[in-house]
């Protein structure tokens, strides 16, 4: 009586014992790498626990003292190995080392839009080697190859003779999180950091105020979350707090760009920094509401010069990303001084124009401090003058309309970021995941040039119904989906197959501690145990 | 760019400011009292947390010692002063003591669906009484007090003057859960159980066992979940398990009433008994696969009154749940020994008379021991011959065709629980709780004794997409939108004011530790805490 078969005509081609998953281990990888051989008659090696250890190649560029490396060997050891104990028995193995090779010299800098992240295991009874032409590539390495460890049933932990090549099909691979219309504790980022990391997504979009709250302690304008936050006391994220999520991100290869949106999506902004927002007026009259940024004020543009310079400062990222989507002209329009300024530009009714004006002056004071931005679909539509380096990102969900965006912008020489159908925010009942799964995003009308300006795309996770006790199950392993679209190869698309390795993806997820749901009915050998 | 207002029509009428709520307190009864009033220019009394106790009243037929009083007496003063330590101060107070009288002795036996829930709560600055005529009557109004305290901006505890008397709508208030298709920690239900008394459900619908995985270890049948369970070892519920969620329930005067159902949804069961289920033909030949249980052997009903002999002791309440639910016809006409027996019945090619044929005879099985039976619908609609006293389960969703089935139901003179328009795990964006909120049980064509048979209804969460991971999230509080609807009053009804008290329930859940997920946009004082 449980009326799953009348709602999912695919459970029955999707519903794979997952017994069988469990333990099959060295093809389970998510996303799928590349180049993928396990040669036939090809060994297992056993791991000895305690022997095991990762260790620089003579070759490398990069060597002990190496923070990225270091602590990405601590960190899998301990996600190999997660019942170590002092006890257990050693034995000598030629398996008991990963040998890292990294090409590039640098650990110190954070990753940006062009590292490379393409890397090579070689994994045989003779040697294991990881080689990788940067730090960010050698991360990527290491969590493949934890994916590649399992364990039989008597608990030993083998490694199966593997070759792998590998690099990412998009370079910009994100995730949106919105810690406006819900406070996000920092834990809940650092825990989606980590997952991140698991499936090989590198740029954390933080979408860190909104409408409904202010959270950023800003330097500069302190008063923006004293009053803008749910709780100034509780509910923000402070200088300290960024900076740990910044470098939690940069230890795992993640770029961060965050989007304080403007000139809509701002009513939290109001009380902290009065005059900002446009007064609405009912009639003649004041109405006490307010509106988008007030873009015809010049301290309205001193303010959001100060308040980018601070965050430019402190976002290293090259992108900044600048929002301007969704701008209500109601507001605009019922106010006399907007009216008059209107007609002073010779913008006549058309508000678009305006919201230009306002988008372009932006554009202006971020390109002085020497940033890139990406900015929502919108200011594209509303043809605003941009630099030729402009990230458009395309969020329009509108059936079939959104491949039509990405026709436009791209032909209009801009590169994209693809996010209409990866709002993962909206759920529905059954594996919702293969709808995220089955996206092409260079399925649109565009000629090989056009289709090269998509540099990825980003899942999204808007929070009105979302906060930190339902973020990470409706997160985790759908946005899974996403992850192996920008990173695999075009033709990773058998459903059969990536059912089982997305099943198996998570079993992975629990034994690591992360509230992953189920994508159907079956059992992983380590349930979650958080309850 | 978040999109909820395209598929949010009710967003606008329902975004109340969180903020007016959380610590209004006294008014945010969930479910809603039958009759609540707080008299005009009516005081407030502070509570001293540590001086605050809750005693029985010399008049009362229970008093100390009555392990379900004692019990809960602790277990809400931890609820209502979480943060009490040691150097607490303490002061003098009209309101340090919550008089409890029941007027009807009995303490140790079981709640059953004749149990009298009916309480009054009078508190005012002379004096805090709670009458009760049972125990379990006491546990709602103890339960209704802790809602009602609340705490200003100093922390300083309050209780409004207040009158209350209530009383449940339906006898039978129910939540399903399923462990079969992922099995469920022991924790997990037991903390299920808490929250289901603090919404006053008052039954646990306990689908055990089902086609994925028979997770019961019985004592007559150990094979079945030797071989059926998804790990013997750890997916499974002793026998001692099966108790501590009975008395964990019985302690929170909600009835365990079990369901191992039967002839269909049994493919668990054929490894461990072999030669119960129906072996399913291809042409002349076995094909290897199993169908429904065997209703033409005599050692099926040999098994069923073992198996049931023990279910019936080992689960106190009167009723069991049969199930009877989605037969599937094919393999038994695929079986030459089925269809000669048809043959000899005179049953024609007419298979729910086989149906009916087992679930007789099952029936008479459980009968003879005494107990009451629970039917999912299809064994009304097959007009399998039951005693005037079963219970109809009404669970199809077709629209509108539940309201249907009620009558006829009703008109045959049997009673009748609802489920329908009851499944949580059916999830859609936004805010789904008002569906179930705003169905009425008892809108259908009927007499009003036809009315009278509706004894309750049962909220559902199946399992298919529903493990440890996402229960609490995907059931709280989406779940106390059944639990409103089948306690208080049908008068109760408006949205807005069901949006501001089920939003301050979450609150209150989240501070008592329930991963409760948001109903929109906002945030509670006290946020989960456990990641």
């Amino acid at each position: 009586m449980t009326g799953a078969a009348a709602v999912l005509p695919m459970a029955g081609l999707l519903f794979l014992p997952l017994l069988l998953l469990v333990g099959s281990g060295s093809s389970g990888v998510w996303p799928r790498p590349q180049l993928f051989r396990v040669p036939q008659g090809g060994g297992q090696c056993s791991l000895s626990p305690s022997r095991f250890r990762f260790g620089y190649a003579g070759s490398s560029a990069v060597g002990p003292g190496c923070v990225v490396l270091d602590q990405a060997f601590q960190r899998y050891r301990r996600l190999l190995f997660p019942e170590l104990t002092e006890n257990d028995l050693a034995w000598d193995s030629l398996c008991n080392e990963l040998l890292v090779t990294v090409n590039m010299p640098g650990c110190d800098g954070f990753p940006d839009m062009h590292s490379k992240e393409n890397y090579k295991l070689d994994i045989s009874e003779e040697q294991m080697l990881l080689t990788a032409d940067t730090v960010w590539g050698a991360l990527r390495g290491l969590e493949t190859f934890s994916q590649l460890v399992w364990r039989d049933d008597n608990g030993t932990y083998y490694v199966n003779e593997t070759d792998i090549i590998d690099f990412p099909r998009f370079a910009h691979r994100g995730l949106l999180l919105d810690t406006s219309r819900h406070y996000l504790p920092v834990g809940a980022i650092l825990e989606t950091l980590d997952v991140m990391a698991y499936s090989k997504f590198n740029v954390f979009h933080w979408h860190i105020v909104d409408d409904p709250s202010f959270p950023y302690q800003s330097i500069a304008f302190p008063e923006l979350s004293r009053k803008g936050a749910y709780n100034p006391a509780t509910h923000v994220y402070t200088t300290s707090d960024v900076k740990m999520v910044i470098e939690h991100a940069r230890l795992r290869g993640i770029r961060v760009i965050s989007e304080l949106d403007t000139p809509g999506h701002t009513l939290s902004w109001g009380p902290g920094a009065p005059g900002l927002l446009t007064p609405c007026y009912t009639g003649p009259n004041p109405s006490g509401s307010y509106g988008p940024v007030n873009p015809i004020l010049n301290t309205t543009y001193q303010f959001m010069a100060k308040l980018f310079a601070e965050v430019s400062a402190m976002f290293p990222d090259f992108y900044l990303h600048l929002g301007g989507d969704e701008v209500d002209f109601t507001c605009w329009r019922s106010n006399p001084d907007i009216q008059a300024f209107m007609q002073k530009m010779g913008f006549g009714q058309d508000y678009a124009q305006l919201e230009s004006f306002y988008i372009q002056r932006l554009l202006d004071i971020v390109s002085a401090y020497g940033k890139g931005y990406v900015v929502w679909q919108e200011v594209f539509d509303n043809r605003v003058k941009m630099k030729p380096d402009t990230i458009i990102h395309v969020w329009k969900e509108n059936s079939g309309a959104y491949q039509k965006e990405m026709a436009r912008v791209t032909k209009a020489g801009y590169r994209t970021l693809l996010s209409a159908p990866w709002y993962l925010n909206h759920i529905s009942y059954g594996q919702d995941w293969l709808q995220a799964y089955q996206v092409e995003p260079l399925e649109f009308e565009g000629s090989p040039e056009q289709k090269n300006l998509v540099i990825g795309g980003e899942a999204c996770m808007w929070g009105e119904y979302v906060d930190v006790t339902n973020l990470t199950p409706r997160l985790w392993p759908r946005a899974g989906a996403v992850a192996e679209r920008l990173w695999s190869n075009a033709t990773v698309r058998d459903l059969q197959d990536a059912y089982g390795r997305l099943a198996d993806f998570r079993c992975k997820l629990l034994g690591r501690g992360i509230q992953a749901e189920p994508l159907f009915t079956g059992y992983c050998e380590h349930e979650y145990r958080g309850i």
